[in-house]
């Protein structure tokens, strides 16, 4: 992927400069605002909080003074997180928090705001069906078209909370009716934690987990099972890319990271059950919005019959958001201020890779490609539990061990705060030091 | 409870009485808004779209002519919602859609606008702890003493996607952790229809639907077993106080319809797990928001995880926006223009009642008190089924056999929009007189 306009994004729209637009009397000419000026207000004066671009004030932030405190990144705190004085011990960085993504917003803040007014869709219904706007579905089969990462037509499209929803609604909708023989629940190593815990959480008659496909490849027993195996490719944590292994098996399709600032778009995936989720898409994690696209109409069915039972719908306050900040990434593709290649310049710039030039110490030879997380091995015969062995430099990893794998192994979120990834630099670099 | 304001809220705001105001050019006097702008005149340029009062247009609605078109409410039509022309045969009017709170947010769009940004809580924690703001929190704590509904004080609060999810936590939560004695699932007839569908849905290996408590209350069988019973109180759908029925079960409170617009409140609830919904305060259904008071750190942990398990925590927009409609709830407790009043007088404007004058035909005696549905049982003979004697007359209600009750009973919603209490009264007199 080109990146003609390099380095321009390492600065981060500051709260400085929205005063200096807020103190330019822009005049649009247009009719005054009435009803929406005191929220549109607030929202200006909250953003304008300086924060030190070491934390962030929110609208609905707990407040001081009838204002809104500074909420700080690690490691800093004081009223403006000017101060990075406090010793943090251990910090928590192999959580996948997307916020690589947040200055992008900050840059594009015009195009991303949205209004609520106190009568939108208050009804469980929108656009005469259940929950799901018509406008939103249309803009995601737009991205997909676009963006050439997903073969869109032809399928349902049901929304979910996030695709941690959809994921639990995919399990249920494929397990079969009765509890006769329930389903075999599989994923390969490493595979992303959530799947293993949610299978096991529901303590369900109709499907149960049954660990890593390698130990189903050449058993027996395999022929007598159906099985459910989650596939995410490209993979969390090691970004491989994956196919399912066991033949026959109803696969869950995990493609939260096949786009564009992560991965090659090799061709439109085209598989029967696919989940998609803004979280890593936009960087809109709290958001909590996901879909899937689907094939089969009785797995759409059951799949939606899920989010009804679980949640009854999702968020329209959500959706309206999610609508917003899709057109803003649709407007800009392949422009100079394209999404994507914001968040691929983010992780360059910032990112670990496994070039010799990588500022990441060669003792944790990084095997991710892409760069969206750095899954790491301990080699020194010593550091059998690699997850103790780097605590003791005061970063907290996802150990090895939660993704199947071997305790040797942890992993290392990249998409997190720049704040995040200048800790994670020095205190690795620290810890190969000693 | 007293309404000294009366008939005056049968006006709804118009949105000609927007664009009046939209004309007037009122200046505030303050800096110009920048980023905030666009969105706020395209949301006051949508609000101002007439659809003749039987619908309303949205910002993520579907576009013609590069502007939203009117969602018709039922049994209107045309560009403008202004044809009543359409027969529409069958009308859906049992379903508790709450819209009759739609008016009262037009009457304070300044109140209950919020703006997000595009930067607005991206990560998956918020205020530093897993998804929920503290102010929110505060709130609904604030809330609850104000109204004297719940004691607040000395719970700890969980957020869910309305009470539906929470119902499900709950239910999770208070099953036991192994498989060997699974807990048998309860409520008192007629109880809500979700209670059942809910339990059987999860197929699960430590509870079972076990149906009406009436059933076990004389059975030597209860003795041995673990029950878990949903309370809803006052009951839906017909309006009853309710106790647990079964001496040492576990208890899931459901205090829906514990608002002062639905009910008298006698005293504060003080129940050890009590599930509450915006859906039912505000009538912000579409926002699927709930949260649950919990007394016991233990069943507040199981519940966490229930929402982490199945969602990762909950939307930081519909957050946002349940604080705002909240705090201009709160700010005007006990003045003119108190939501609570205003719900109660559209329930006793447009409502149905059970004393002679009542508007609803005497061979429908009405048992609901509060107002919020209409419970009705058939007495004809030739009636037994009585949902397809109301279908007859072009009303689809539900079911009362889906509340465990007698063929006989049907729920109609009285909660819904204007319109559809208007089809509900002429229909139901059609009926009638044949």
């Amino acid at each position: 992927m080109d990146r003609p306009w390099g380095l321009v994004f390492i600065w981060v729209l500051s709260p400085l400069w929205i005063s200096l637009f807020s103190g330019s009397h822009l005049v649009l000419g247009k009719a005054e605002l009435t009803w929406t000026r005191r929220a549109a207000a607030e929202a200006e004066a909250v953003a304008a909080i300086s924060c030190s671009g070491h934390g962030m004030a929110f609208v609905d932030g707990v407040r001081e003074n009838g204002r809104p405190v500074c909420e700080c990144n690690n490691c800093y705190s004081g009223p403006d997180c000017s101060s990075s004085g406090l010793i943090v011990l251990l910090t928590l960085l192999g959580f996948g928090d997307p916020l690589f993504l947040q200055p992008y917003w900050r840059r594009h803040a015009e195009g991303s705001a949205v209004v609520i007014s106190g009568w939108h869709r208050m009804s469980y219904d929108a656009d005469g069906r259940p929950y799901m706007t018509l406008e939103l579905e249309r803009h995601i089969r737009l991205l997909h078209k676009l963006v050439g990462n997903a073969a869109a037509e032809g399928k349902q499209i049901v929304f979910g909370a996030g695709s941690t929803q959809l994921l639990n609604a995919a399990l249920h909708a494929l397990a079969p009716d009765n509890s006769s023989s329930p389903s075999s629940v599989v994923a390969t190593v490493p595979y992303y934690p959530a799947y293993q815990t949610q299978t096991e959480y529901w303590r369900s008659k109709v499907f149960e987990w049954k660990g890593a496909t390698a130990e189903w490849l050449n058993s027996t027993e395999a022929s007598t099972k159906d099985f459910i195996e989650f596939v995410t490719s490209p993979n969390n944590p090691d970004g491989r890319w994956q196919a399912p292994a066991l033949a026959g098996s109803s696969v869950i399709h995990d493609r939260a990271y096949y786009w564009p600032h992560y991965s090659a778009i090799k061709s439109p995936a085209d598989d029967d059950l696919m989940l998609f989720t803004l979280s890593k898409i936009t960087g809109h994690a709290g958001s909590r919005f996901g879909w899937a696209l689907i094939k089969d109409v009785k797995v759409y069915n059951k799949i939606l019959q899920y989010i009804d039972t679980d949640t009854l719908g999702i968020s329209r306050e959500t959706q309206l958001r999610a609508l917003k900040v899709l057109k803003q990434t649709i407007s800009q593709i392949k422009k100079r201020e394209d999404m994507f290649r914001f968040g691929y310049s983010q992780m360059r710039i910032g990112g670990l890779n496994s070039t010799p030039s990588s500022p990441l110490p060669t003792a944790f030879p990084c095997r991710s490609s892409p760069q969206t997380y750095a899954w790491v091995k301990c080699e020194r015969k010593a550091d059998e539990d690699c997850s103790s062995a780097i605590r003791a430099g005061g970063i907290i990893p996802r150990a090895g061990t939660l993704y199947g794998a071997d305790s040797r192994y942890v992993r290392l979120s990249l998409i997190r705060s720049q704040d995040d990834f200048d800790q994670l630099l020095t205190r690795m670099k620290a810890l190969t030091a000693q």
